[in-house]
């Protein structure tokens, strides 16, 4: 067996968190909760995720014993067990007497105690108060037998304005430019005499000064990860054999997840796609594969889902619950893509509260006869039965670069457009175009290695961080294909554009092309596209842009096709370079579908990047198939992401898929 | 004469709010004023409303010798008198000098002193100064002859986050739960560690936390009344005579009207519907008699409209002055639906300030030969010439449950969607299938005596308080006839749900059905029903449904309509049950126009509950007729929401009714 | 040559705001400047908007020796120097040693130190501060030779809701209405039991007051000039011969500018037109053309360009490149309309922070060899072939009225619409008829003397200040002709609404016709307007009309069309009245853009008002002629605002214009 996400893990883990600390007061269900385990196949459960309060219900007063008792229950019944830290719900108690452990929000006004995630990261109370209870857990728990692995609170989230933060970020401004000047210089803030005197004049935390908000995103994210590393330390001590994680969000904002996973032991995440709602099932799918492969690529291993949900959720404005299979459906698709684990959010539904709608193995009604409960217990003994394909390993020779850096760097800058920027969503896209044609690929940030692709795809490549810009010319003059958009090479890592022309720091000689002016569409405007004979990819005819339009003047660069209106009429709007023994391709517009298929399929023929299906064209539409591979054999997972009966021929076998099915084919 | 709105009222009151205090220094105008009353057959003002600033300029010094002459000259006029407490807004030099009787915000910021209806009800400065003037008041015009009501503030509202407010909640939270342990549970407060150590660590009114939430709101509806109960304790003491009302605002979400009505000696309410607007006329018509149905079932008799606009109002974006003839309309459909007074907001146009434009008596060009003046003073000739209608009374043998707890529970909870939950339209959109057939309707709680109707509505019922289950079941059991939606008999009057199945607390048994899953449609998504031959209600063919599709399972129910789509397709949409002596039937489904006509119809039909046109269809769109009755004779109003003569026999008299226009026939 | 923009100006001034304290480590850069300006036509350069920080690096000490060098080496080369007062962005050693220059917003909360435009404009401190700065300037700069305007600030703007601008406040309401009485009688403030008791109870400035509203941004606009006219003052000591501008917005809503004017020597603005956008860019043209006249018309005189974007702006949602031309054409339409200057936002761009993709001439790539650095130094050589051109005035016979008191009142008063109300765009919409007929107008405010006019429009003059109805009045019955509209006369200058009937104030006289009541349309809704056979103005058949219909009664006026629909079918529509020697015209609804062409198309007939194409008729749609006048000569600018090639005939020239093209020809 391969490297599994635990280790020495020996079955997919399939469970969910568990709340026994809101039913301590009905004995009778946490006994059926045993019995209605093992009728769904659960052998994993988070426990102790919100239940601080119940912990410590007053300021030193712990109480354990529920823990205890639940767990010894558990591990007798064969469940194990993922504890987690419970900082991420603070008890009232701590937070009337410590209010400085609540949060400050941008206008500095301490925040009341409501919701969760909601601490300072930096109070030196809350850190000791988290210090003491994670003691606590991990000298009790740290060598259970039930024990498989911590879960480092909840959903790590937020920004804190208190005092301590700002201290603590001019100490990290401090550290990171070392004099004033320099900083003045990155932030240029000499603009609108913003300069400052000194870093103890670094004070309100002005979007406006792009740099500055650029920076505060970034120590937002050290002092996450500090805060988590502090959560670690007790663990670690008193538990050395037991690994770390902590269930991410996917792409949130907020947060750049490269930064954690150094910090932890095996990568986790709660994946939700809202299925059925006003985008294609086949689109949800894609972006949440994207999701998976992001997880996946971090470690570079499998992961595990620490949440989803076996019907619906509560918190977006209309989620319908999943039709009869697609719970399956999508708990197979994270297994493809890497996953070791399924686990829920969450085992039973509770009564009361903000969360009381949201889906749950167990729902209200207390009982096991319901469709969805059937469905989980159904995907159970699947997981069971598949077992082979634990720890096998996905490899992909495609790249697609989603880097937290230019996203935010884009997102603060005013000028070339303010709505629709959609950096997420337009790399989203060109991923789409290797998920449908079963081509595996990782999700990296702008500084990951790239050696082990063909193909690396870097949309609106906005900021090139030191070193970037040298990663792909090394990547293009190696034999690598590279795929660009408009507004790439702009600015450096502070923000700061690039003088000389862009695409910049010699980006302008790997592409072949200067770019020097940006034509920005309304939304009822559009340009279009015209392929030019013999362009080697298969254009043919004429494409739609919309939003974005640049006016790029070829410095070597061949030309395959151009622009049909406007004063830039017959200028370049796609070009090739030839660059050592690559090719880089720079796309000047935001194309349309057909676009998108056509170029990038003529691209994977061109260096012959083909799926398990045996060629660069796509699958039919709600198909998706991915490949995990083990000790020489390859488990292909054949997908269907819609509501009708289609058939496919995946490694030469002929296949019928039911709606909503999935087969997996073991090769050989 | 039966029972009149005031004791031992004579005549139909019409009149105004009536401001003179803004006018002091223009005697000319309020001698203008008594003529054109006269003119305009005004017979009562309301006066003082806002006036402390002019009755108190400053602290504890009085000025009533301007309302001592304006009473004076009014009855010699002929008008009485309303006699408003002035609480509603307070002086400058209160506000400043105890700025403790401003409210403080959500988020615990003291309020400047601005607007109006802003005081804090807790504060005992606030009352005591209210206490003082009202005492004033009272003992100087509590015998007055022209003096007929209290007029208590003005449309109280509003809600107070201030440290006292806080404390008053903390001790109504001693008061109802007892324990701490309790009230958590209550709360579901393990969730999220938001356990309470005790009452004094409630503090932040976290709306996430829903039973928390709900607390809240229905604390401040017993804080407004316990306010207005200390505002009426000084007008009991000096005039014991005189009754007291309210100025109510029909469906306001603040507060909760039923619990205001035992403290009110008549019920009266602010009555603004839009005419002409992006809505039909029709509807409005139907939405206004709803509120009128609720006014009068708070005491199940007459009532008092205590504003209304002759013309427009000025807070709507956009508020169309009424058609000719629409005036009178919706004046007699007041009286038609109980109203024994009609009374506008204002007797005259202020010339500054926030609501100098909205609609009055007398406009800002002065005179009576307007428009507007032509219709109010025909208006006034007409009730005084109707006045046998005087304290009549309607019967109803249909009601329709529109509850304040679970609207409010409704809307706080997260999940079952977050957009379109639309309570209160469901509610209404039943009702109108009564108004378009003249079926009578009281519009009531859930925790009414039910005994009188042979119809109950109740749609989306959500909460089950203590009780409500059990007086649906002996309604039905005792012969009645119960409609019922998706979203039944979810929570219990803290908003714990229900464990063991929807609808719960016995509704399974006696609906005859299991709901097992919640479908939530997108705006752009439709479901379809289809009736089952032989239905018994005359449904036929299919219709389309919304939002709501619930996935329900029969118990013994009777399947009227299944649905067509998705995985749940043939199962119940519409069921119906016997039980006892009645019937109950649950729809699954949000549904269209002509479902709610066919199967409301049909029920009606079934019931033989009729019109006094003499059966269960729909009266011709746009015609409304309702009945009040007095000593064995009825008064039928036929009335016209449309912009067409229409004809239509009533009663077996055929009636032709001009555009907006209104006939009163009296039988025998 | 006649009245210059400055005085003994010889040359158009050609160039921009100029921020080498941003470049002060790149020599390199700052001598490349130099040579760009050569290249660019570049004759002046505005220094030190933003340099306080620069200047005065920390408190007391100042670091002038850049700016001398940067100014020496300008003149040297060339440039003359336009040197702004720095007090538009405050360095942060000023911000956050004085917290109390820092704004309070409306909440009473201390701004934050970010943005800039954001100091109290009376706080001592502040104004001592800034006074020693300028006075240091005035000293060192005042007499130096490249030195040709003082530019104060930049952007005035804002408001401030600290204690000291409420006790200012309270002086300017002192000073304004004497007692208390008068205040409350001015601001009807007995509603509501607003009523102040003294001068020192005004404490929020609470909108729905709306008299205390109007007279807030009243005195906003005064407090804002006396802080300009602190800053003047050391100006003035040390260059007695330098003149003094700031930078106004056009139309700002927030600042009246007519009482600017008087403080200062010459009117500049900055101009910002969205092109290409999602309206018709002739329109666009037009009402930048209606700004240019509003600048012109404050002095009655030549004024400066002082900002505009050689490409496009970065704060809009979106902002397209000029197309190639339209440059030169915004350029020239500019001075067509008696810009004596044409200057950018900015020379070059900055690397960073919020401005960093605002257009420049010179790009961050860095050179002339881009589009628009191309364009910018062809507009610079062709201003100095035309500079014949320089002083000649603008001669108007039409005046519209746009009046910054009305449009405050207006926007705050609830009722007559809440939304589409568009005040600006409705006099834009009159404006944009004599602009496609190339007649020559100017942008006045109400209480502006009307003698030179033959044709005054003045749609929706709700606000009579004292003498402006008189003011009408007059010039009617000298002869003049009067275009009104619906909403006339309604209120006095404290939003008082006039009693009487409206229009009031001697209107009703006036126009001959009673507006009695005013129908407000839903969007969807409309209403037709039908013309009077022989109605004099060639108007014909029916037109539309939305939003606004009054219901008027004629009282001595002629009608010219009437109204199809509603209960006022029949009733007037568009009324004239004689009176003395003149005609007034009343438009009772908001109507169509035929009704607009037709009706002033008849009207400009009637008092045969041409433009130089010799007729009443429109231009071809995209065409606009203006001219300048000077010694006799005429230049008449023919623009095409346009992307077709167009052919015209003036002055007997028939021209053929290119798309985006401007020709001049001077007559004789």
């Amino acid at each position: 067996m391969g490297l599994t996400a635990l280790p020495g893990q020996k079955v997919f883990l399939h469970g969910g968190d568990y709340n026994p600390d809101q039913w301590l007061d009905r004995p009778d269900i946490l006994r059926e909760d045993l019995r209605l385990m093992k009728l769904a196949g659960v052998n994993v459960v988070s426990l102790g995720i919100f239940a601080w309060a119940n912990l410590e219900p007053r300021e030193g007063e712990f109480t354990f014993e529920w823990m205890d008792q639940v767990i010894e229950s558990l591990h007798a019944n064969g469940q194990q067990v993922i504890l987690a830290t419970p900082s991420g719900a603070k008890p009232n108690w701590l937070a009337l007497k410590y209010p400085q452990v609540r949060r400050c929000d941008a206008q500095g006004r301490r925040e009341p105690q409501q919701l969760r995630h909601n601490h300072c990261m930096t109070s030196p109370v809350y850190r000791e108060k988290v210090r003491i209870i994670n003691t606590h857990l991990a000298r009790r728990y740290g060598k259970n037998p039930a024990l498989v692995l911590w879960h480092l609170s909840n959903e790590y989230s937020g920004e804190c304005y208190c005092d301590l933060c700002k201290e603590a970020f001019r100490q990290w401004l401090r550290a990171r430019y070392k004099t004033v000047a320099a900083m003045n210089q990155a932030w240029w803030a000499h603009f609108w005499s913003h300069t400052f005197g000194g870093f103890d004049e670094v004070d309100a935390i002005d979007p406006h000064v792009n740099g500055l908000a650029l920076d505060w995103k970034r120590f937002t994210t050290d002092q996450t990860v500090d805060f988590m590393r502090a959560e670690i330390a007790p663990l670690r001590e008193f538990s050395p054999q037991v690994p770390v994680t902590t269930n991410m969000m996917g792409t949130f904002e907020g947060l750049d997840y490269w930064r954690f996973a150094p910090a932890l032991d095996v990568i986790s995440w709660d994946s939700y796609p809202l299925w059925h709602s006003n985008r294609s099932d086949y689109e949800v799918a894609s972006d949440t594969a994207f999701k998976h492969d992001l997880n996946r690529s971090l470690k570079r291993r499998p992961w595990l889902l620490m949440e989803s949900t076996p019907s619906n959720v509560n918190w977006a404005s209309i989620s319908r619950p999943k039709k009869p299979g697609v719970h399956r459906l999508a708990c197979l698709q994270a297994v493809a893509h890497g996953a070791d684990a399924i686990c829920y959010f969450q085992w039973r539904k509770g009564r009361g509260s903000a969360e009381k709608f949201h889906g749950a193995v167990v729902d209200h009604v207390g009982h096991e006869h319901t469709r969805v409960f059937g469905e989980v217990a159904a995907v159970g003994r699947e997981l069971a039965a598949v077992k082979d394909i634990l720890g096998s390993e996905v490899t992909a020779k495609a790249a697609v670069i989603f880097d937290w850096d230019n996203r935010w760097a884009i997102n603060s800058s005013a000028g070339c457009r303010h709505s629709e920027k959609n950096y997420e969503a337009t790399v989203q896209r060109h991923y789409h175009e290797l998920f449908r044609r079963g081509v595996a690929a990782e999700v990296i940030e702008s500084t990951c290695d790239l050696a082990d692709y063909q193909l690396v795809i870097a949309p609106m490549l906005y900021m090139l961080k030191p070193g970037v810009a040298e990663n792909l010319r090394r990547f293009v003059h190696d034999g690598g294909t590279l795929i660009s958009t408009y507004m790439t090479g702009i600015a450096n890592e502070t923000d700061l554009v690039f003088t000389g022309g862009w695409p910049a720091d010699g980006l302008m000689e790997l592409f072949g092309v200067w770019a020097q002016e940006q034509d920005l569409l309304w939304d009822h405007q559009s340009q279009t596209l015209l392929a030019v004979p013999d362009n080697g990819l298969g254009l043919t005819g004429s494409y739609a842009a919309r939003h974005y339009a640049e006016v790029i003047y070829t410095r070597g660069a061949r030309v395959l096709a151009t622009f049909e209106h406007e004063f830039y009429a017959g200028f370049p709007a796609l070009t090739v370079n030839s660059f050592g023994r690559g090719k880089a391709y720079y796309t000047a517009s935001r194309n349309d579908d057909r676009f998108h298929s056509d170029f990038i399929g003529g691209v994977l023929s061109d260096i012959k990047l083909h799926g398990p299906h045996g060629s660069a064209l796509p699958l039919p539409d709600g198909i998706s198939v991915q490949v995990r591979r083990q000790e020489g054999r390859e488990f292909i997972f054949v997908m269907n992401f819609s509501e009708i009966r289609q058939e496919v021929s995946v490694a030469d076998r002929p296949l019928r898929l039911e709606p909503w099915g999935c087969e997996i084919l073991a090769v050989p």
